[in-house]
């Protein structure tokens, strides 16, 4: 059995490797366009930001390492070009000297990876992707040709984007930040993604929302709305397709996402023909649909289907909930299933949680705030996705939110988890079993809540804003318009309640919820406005309806 | 409906607050005989040895704040000291007065804890455990009582025992750890609480394991072996049981496991009493067993299913994990479920894997090392236990596994899991998937593993050991007798392997798994020895049949 792979990075190599281990006489052979195979993707930016500072660091496998411990045949600097079904061969071109030749193969896998979207950036502009050893060889040798301080321009403020502005900082560039949407890291929601902007804002970078590179200007580049910022560089991160070129060309079918169509074993419609990695179209874990998601992890998983089922063995891929995480500035940012947005765009119904916990118990040095978000299907209280940004612990709490949708926990199953507890690493109710008490209270109708978005309309409508914080707290910052009765004073002063419905908010919802209680058994209209005080502010923060230093300083006393 | 609670710390005081959030007309007494309530208990240690320097951070509410905020009658100073069910009303005492009086109920919380175990320290000694704010108290005032370097004697080298000789130490008192049992850290099998024991002794700590305390002595104490060790201070954390007088007095049902017994609700043999907390016997989750697990997590979950039940709602109790976690110097040890004696002990199948992954990918600077043990059942692929100790991670991943084990995800399903990657953060295959690729691999017979502890009879029997690693490896430290084969050249030297069973190890089991696929193909008979090098040294170290020093620096120099 001879098995040919094209592309040698996550899912080719894990394809490869995996058949190697299961069938130590099969014909394994690897074609790589690039010059280098597995390499560490998700490390280019960190060699450029100087954090990674060994460059071999970044190959952690060579053709020689390959072929002497998995006896595999890998070819880089060689092209595949063309698939031939009916023979069942390919045409291989060498990339240094143009030179082809065809090959034979009994299995073929497709691993090309994606390539930057193009029809953004103006055509006429020199931009960088970040996604090669390549271009980070060519954007550290540029940068250390810059005399004085160094400015690049990133357009597209998504995961490589902010992994490419904090390494920039990091190494002294002054950085412009172009991003043609409304907000920074468009997969979270706006509301969560505001302590990331605020973050960069604090750091010095030039953030441009709404915005986009218009053309290559004198020192620099014009953006849309007609400024001119510096530019020693500009890094291109607006995104990536599927190369599905090869396979097009070929009649493979192509999913409507843009992605290879593939089955449960990686499989395409052709038999012997598979494919993996960021060029294949994903099944959604939510709705079943066909999506595109460009993970790491997912690759390796899906090269190992592929081999496995190429051996005999039932492939095993299954469907994508798209955990995602970025570290940028000291904050962490993660999500898993789908966003709120998302899930308006679809129509679907949902049920929102905001809560702020601390990442360990508040008695025990270096307790640090997170923001959390869940999504919930109201009808079968399922979760339909989580975004979470703070400090330490972020990443802990996501992967237990992934874990729980692939178990098929509800929301309210959250507060049955039994999660490792010490004063330093969590508190005896970790925040995941608070978030699900909160969304238990909420499915039981224990609480009503209001979102963030929903309290002008409700004013607006004739409820009555009641801050139930302390006095001082009140007083250090608080929404227009809101009466203050403390919490721990308002069975005493209920009387000077209006004849209203009445909205009740603390600072992040806890004694909202308390106030809610007591308020509700008493036969008051109320509810808790969702996340109290921090949310609000995030989300009018999102909308530039408030003052981002403000934001940014309540969020430091607070 | 007036309900009583007794014990106002973890569980009390969540029935407490829930019971009052669901109903505001309700009459809530709280009786707590000590003269704090809701204190920090995880936090106590940590306040001996100076983590916590604030004494107030410990007091997380008192009376004061429980009325104000919850309208809750909290009596401290007050023991209750009988039952009168048929009347259904309480004795209680005034501790500070001896005054006796009598209370109604309409419903009993029953949440006094645990108290220490006794009949292991000689009735002589003067001993203090770690369980109060008094105790605290009276400890540092002991310690800064005392001239030059202080010295500590600890009972116990459990949690709690841990806890106090890292803070002791990090307050610079001499400590001796005395332990009846032959490991420290009991809840771990032994091969994975050898790090712990490695850094005792780094740290300085006197451990005597297999050894009890005879008789105070004098400037210190006497231990079984005849030998005498100074102790200013003498801390009993030889573990606690069931406070169960009050209950068992008043005739409701005390479960096999000495703990009250009460059903999915928290209610006991009696409609009108509930217990929650360290005196009630939880149910095992692998076998539906009455077992004593003393977890502030689980007291507060109880505590507010029994409020729920009291408030007429469904009561949401549900099987124990028994999921925990230690800190101690920088190490982290975390478990779920059973561990490899226990099954052992209750002749259960399973299935072991050790694996010893980074915290995260290695090219990003700062990844550390963990051990992991999985324990799987043969027959379901069910995950039954979890243990890991090592650097960072250590809690993110126990708590994955815990979320696991709820969610009824099989040791297979753990690849499918999708868990957040960026290199600061994990692998793109996370150490959780690993350990179920190498799950997968076992329950596919696709690897035949020999575990640390069957190595000397294969050999014995007439295997033969094979070191797959590099010459410079093997040259560092290996097993004795083992012929060094690197899995680099194994191909080309098969002829050099003896005709004979083959048992091959690497350093953590992964090129062990490569080479034993590489050979099974051939036809040999070949078996991978379970997390390598590692494990096995971390195993005859837990025997003491290898020298401690030598296997730190192993540890330390891979």
């Amino acid at each position: 059995m001879k098995t040919i792979i094209v592309g040698g990075v996550a899912g080719g190599m894990s394809a490869a490797t995996r058949l190697r281990r299961l069938d130590e006489t099969a014909e394994i052979i690897v074609f790589e366009r690039g010059h280098y195979v597995s390499f560490a993707n998700c490390g280019l930016p960190y060699y450029v930001g100087g954090v990674i500072t060994d460059r071999s660091n970044l190959l952690l496998q060579t053709p020689e390492s390959l072929a002497s411990r998995f006896r595999l045949d890998v070819r880089v600097d060689h092209e595949v070009t063309a698939i031939d079904r009916a023979a069942k061969t390919v045409t291989v071109r060498r990339t240094q000297t143009g030179a082809e030749t065809t090959e034979t193969y009994d299995r073929l896998v497709l691993a090309a990876g994606a390539t930057a979207r193009t029809g953004i950036t103006p055509a006429g502009l020199a931009t960088r992707t970040l996604r090669t050893v390549d271009d980070v060889d060519h954007i550290t040798a540029l940068l250390a040709g810059v005399t004085g301080q160094a400015s690049a321009v990133v357009i597209g403020a998504g995961f490589i984007g902010l992994e490419a502005v904090e390494n920039l900082v990091h190494r002294g560039v002054h950085v412009t930040l172009v991003e043609f949407g409304s907000q920074v890291f468009g997969p979270f929601d706006a509301e969560m993604a505001a302590p990331i902007f605020d973050e960069l804002l604090v750091r010095g970078v030039d953030v441009r929302l709404n915005t986009t590179v218009a053309a290559a200007a004198d020192g620099g580049v014009e953006l849309s709305d007609g400024s001119v910022v510096p530019a020693d560089l500009v890094i291109d991160s607006v995104g990536v397709v599927p190369d599905t070129s090869l396979a097009a060309l070929a009649g493979i079918t192509i999913g409507a996402s843009g992605g290879i169509a593939v089955d449960g074993s990686q499989q395409t419609n052709d038999p012997a023909i598979y494919a993996v990695g960021d060029g294949v179209e994903k099944i959604d874990a939510i709705d079943d649909s066909g999506i595109l998601i460009t993970m790491a992890g997912l690759a390796n998983r899906h090269g190992r289907a592929a081999a496995d089922s190429i051996a005999g063995e039932p492939g095993t891929a299954s469907p994508a909930l798209g955990t995602a995480i970025l570290g940028i500035f000291g904050l962490t940012a993660a999500m898993v299933g789908w966003s709120e947005k998302r899930l308006v765009q679809r129509g679907r119904a949902h049920r929102v949680v905001h809560t702020h916990p601390a990442s360990h118990a508040t008695y025990y040095p270096g307790a640090e705030t997170m923001s959390m978000k869940l999504l919930v299907d109201p009808a079968t209280d399922a979760i339909l996705g989580a975004q979470i940004v703070g400090g330490s612990g972020v990443d802990k709490r996501i992967d237990i939110l992934a874990t729980a949708m692939t178990g098929g926990l509800t929301a309210s199953a959250l507060t049955r988890l039994e999660l490792a507890y010490a004063p330093q690493y969590s508190s005896a109710k970790d925040p995941i079993n608070q978030l699900g008490y909160v969304a238990d209270n909420l499915a039981a109708g224990t609480t009503r809540a209001l979102q963030w978005h929903e309290l002008a309309a409700a004013r607006a409508a004739g409820a009555v804003l009641v801050d139930v914080r302390s006095a001082a707290e009140f007083q250090s910052g608080s929404i227009p318009g809101a009466i203050n009765v403390p919490l721990d004073e308002l069975r005493d002063r209920l009387a000077e309640l209006p004849d209203a419905p009445l909205i009740v908010h603390c600072q992040v919802g806890q004694r909202g919820h308390t106030a809610a209680r007591i308020l509700s058994q008493i036969g008051l209209d109320v509810r808790n406005l969702d996340g109290g005080y921090r949310t609000w502010t995030a989300g009018v923060t999102s909308l530039g309806l408030m003052n981002v230093s403000a934001a940014k300083s309540e969020r430091i006393s607070a």
